[in-house]
């Protein structure tokens, strides 16, 4: 195995607006920029597989640079109204203080351990996943603790323990990482959130809810097109 | 998520001989026996599910308490023998001191993430991977600071937090894993244990010289066919 280089990153880009700034912001902390899709057997896999290569188009990343991998046996195992079609997606409920249905279980271990081989494998020493606790609506994985717990994992798993982990969005609400998207001119017209529709945006699934509120407390207009926006702010 | 049942396990089945003697160990601690299976593009893959199905008949495990995963992703990311065809296997050298070519970066986690996300999805309380720290050619995530972290990280990782991997083979040296499978009279006929053939074993390589040293100091005949059996003992 390679050493890990610290001037190369791999960002996880789900072709959301989280992962969307992330990458923005990746790149201007490691000039060598990689991305990576995971695919699930979610519903609206292929809008945001078609999200992923329009941002990567933006970043004018090589195609040596780019990784699509396919997870697909997370729909076999189901648990999730985003992989098993017999569960309906919720609408948003943003004081909801149960974890909603749309909760993958364990996912982000699995993105994250394709990142980690393919650092491992190419020697890339950085690893950027938009993950943000505040808005996540409860998920696990989306917490600090999980991060840490994931590089001390990192560190024993790996030949050279020198693959970090880096979650830049964590502790930013929603608006905040709309602005620094904003600021950084992050492409966020590219990117796809709604968790159940792949033509024009619901609105009212959850996704749609926390990236509405955040553009309109970040005093922005949302780019997409929605089946209907209702005023979340 | 449903709890995590205390009388329900997941094992993880490669279809090689620790694995099949962690089936026949588990089943004997936890009355609900559920196998898992990951092929992830090796040279072997297809001879491995057979063992793989040919243990779970043995075990009389019905179909709904099978599952089959694939993630050919990792011959993409490459980075090692198994899954590469332009880097030859290399011939067994047990006093080898470096990693060998057979090294798949970070692969147990992705295996074990399965494990976790059928866990937490089915309420299934405990996993069971048959790695061995001894004789395992050093590779990091053999070892029992590696499972310790995981651990941990699935503590923090999901809902309840109540799903626990377990490593029984961890400490034993592959003869005491022989006698022990052949006390609990697990199918070592079975099982598959070659890098790089399927039809009769190489005998030459890391993976053959440990199981045939195994059985040779465990005073016993490997019933599996070696187109050539070196003496390891």
């Amino acid at each position: 195995m390679s050493a890990g280089r610290q001037d190369s990153v791999i960002v996880l880009v789900s072709g959301g607006l989280d992962s969307c700034v992330s990458c923005a912001w990746a790149r201007k902390e490691w000039p060598e920029l990689h991305v990576l899709h995971v695919g699930y057997g979610q519903r609206t896999a292929s809008r945001e597989l078609k999200a992923f290569r329009d941002i990567a188009d933006y970043f004018k990343v090589p195609a040596g640079r780019r990784l699509e991998a396919s997870i697909e046996y997370l729909a076999a195992i189901g648990g999730s109204s985003l992989t098993d079609p017999s569960i309906p997606i919720e609408q948003a409920d943003l004081a909801r203080e149960r974890i909603p249905n749309s909760y993958v279980p364990f996912r982000n271990a699995h993105l994250l351990s394709i990142a980690v081989s393919w650092a491992e494998a190419r020697g890339i020493g950085n690893i950027v996943i938009g993950a943000v606790a505040e808005d996540s609506s409860g998920y696990p994985d989306c917490r600090p603790e999980y991060y840490e717990a994931f590089n001390a994992l990192v560190q024993v798993g790996t030949v050279r323990g020198d693959v970090r982990v880096h979650t830049p969005l964590i502790r930013m609400t929603k608006a905040e990482i709309v602005k620094l998207g904003s600021r950084l001119e992050a492409p966020l017209h590219l990117t796809w959130s709604c968790y159940s529709a792949a033509d024009e945006a619901c609105g009212v699934c959850d996704s749609c809810a926390l990236r509405l509120r955040g553009f309109a407390r970040a005093g922005l207009r949302d780019p997409l097109p929605y089946r209907v926006r209702p005023d979340y702010g």
